[in-house]
């Protein structure tokens, strides 16, 4: 990255999560082109909007394509794809890089920047210098339309690398965020703070698809609520043998916060909309290490189950019998 | 009940169960008398229908009413009302009882016997010696009107009283059901009956619900195989805490039926008819017998929530916010 001229941003997979956090950073004086999946021509033309209460970020002119042939390299890469493309990186990564860019994989969930490294490594190229990290996002926001994004609560990004303390690297990349006036936090035991959003991702995510009901409803529903802090209690058994004190308080503290949440998640939207749900970063990974410690977690597992089966007939990959 | 005469019929709750075995009854030669919720009326016009492979049971005359309060006491008393509406049965059952009427719960699940008697306690008459007994019926059918059933597959009643061997005076019900050539079975241990039949019932009733997939679908589709199994050996856990043999080779043996049943179940017939479910019977017993014993089911209680959830909201006892 380079320490003599503002780094240079690509958004690979840019939906809301990538429009919104791409748009602060352009706005902010940064060079950012995004790779869209679709509606890349009319954003081109429509240009990036993305709506706060304190006012509208507004973008006429945007560097966007939907060829990830067309990327150039840049210094940063955000990676904001729903976690179950993440098997297109070893595709849509390389153009964006160059040898010494960082990766920062804005997405939930567990085993990203893991995909991030294998994908690469599939790659001809030596990409060993690249730098991956997380910027683990909590905010809700709603895509109104193409390029247009309403933020609607939170936004704080955390930044860390899997398995080290935060190294000083990262200082580049969250200057900009903070730069771009996006709130930002860094920390040292990254594995730590994505057990703690599983806690509430695991039910908070997955619930919704089955009720179309928001986070807050479910919570407090008399049927559901034992139910949800069991699940809450499951994945913290896990992070617990996994070697990370998720402590009772985070849990109970965090179980009582999501009664009071009236928004519906990214899942649920994702689900809505007939696309994949991000299903292998929030079940499969925290299942896949429950099974190697040894781990009975069996509502988490009934409830990953049913969002498989249920992910595979919404996409078609299953046609519905009747 | 006489034993000089042909014994007499009410069938409380002329649903699909109801109107099956009290079709079969009635074309052997016994009295019949139907209580319908809803489409009284037509039924005595049109009469009753129910079609086998072997050929259909056709009955022009059928005694028909819409009101509890004009039948009359009969010798049996069928209850097939679903399990949802047993508390209808302090008002539905004394017009249609004598003193030593026989009444034969004919429905899935746990504790129906238990309800009939306290309900029947809560009536201002000495019921006391009326005979409260199961029949279990294994049956897959489906209606095709008002008063018109078909019969797919299956068909047996298992009759038993719960706690206690089968007693003698079974033998003149079970002889009329075997008269109307339908399948019977006596038991002289009801309850395990019940617990194996629960072992098939929590996972195939609450399952397509949320899937609309037949039993053999889901329990063969390899995103929900093994949480199939979970939840049978959940069942197997309480009713071995709770004094039943529920056998390994039992589940195991149940579960490899239920890949191959390409069947829906009634549970979600009723959940798509914006009916209620009966949970009470399936689900909320065998939980609080699993919370007397201290044995954890958290697969089990993770189904029931969302069901009771998805129950409040289908039938309209929470309206949607969305």
């Amino acid at each position: 990255m380079s320490e003599t001229s503002k780094p240079t941003f690509t958004v690979i997979g840019a939906g809301m999560i990538g429009v919104l956090y791409g748009a602060q950073l352009q706005y902010a004086g940064y060079d950012v082109t995004y790779l869209f999946h679709h509606h890349a021509n009319e954003v081109a033309k429509s240009g990036i909007e993305v709506d706060f209460d304190s006012g509208n970020v507004v973008l006429p002119d945007v560097k966007v394509t939907s060829k990830h042939q067309d990327l150039t390299p840049t210094d940063v890469v955000l990676v904001s794809l729903r976690t179950s493309d993440n098997y297109l990186l070893s595709q849509l990564l390389p153009p964006a890089l160059k040898k010494d860019s960082i990766v920062v994989m804005l997405q939930n969930g567990m085993g990203n920047e893991e995909d991030a490294r294998r994908l690469l490594g599939s790659d001809s190229h030596d990409w060993s210098d690249v730098r991956i990290c997380r910027g683990l996002p909590f905010v809700l926001a709603e895509q109104l339309g193409p390029g247009h994004i309403k933020h609607d609560q939170f936004g704080q990004v955390t930044f860390g690398v899997p398995g080290v303390k935060a190294p000083d690297w990262l200082t580049g990349v969250v200057d900009c965020f903070q730069r771009a006036k996006i709130p930002t936090a860094v920390t040292d035991n990254l594995q730590l703070t994505i057990w703690e959003k599983l806690a509430l991702n695991v039910p908070a995510n997955g619930l919704p698809v089955l009720f179309h009901a928001s986070i807050g409803e479910i919570a407090s529903d008399p049927a559901m609520t034992s139910q949800w802090l069991d699940l809450m209690k499951e994945v913290q058994k896990i992070a617990v043998a996994d070697g990370y004190d998720l402590a009772d308080d985070f849990i109970s503290g965090m179980y009582e916060k999501s009664k009071g949440m009236p928004f519906y998640p990214s899942m649920m939207r994702h689900y809505d909309a007939k696309k994949s749900m991000e299903l292998n970063s929030i079940y499969d990974r925290p299942l896949q290490i429950a099974k190697e410690k040894g781990i009975s977690v069996p509502a988490t597992e009934l409830l990953s189950g049913v969002l498989e089966m249920l992910d595979a007939r919404n996409t078609g990959k299953v046609p519905p019998k009747s």
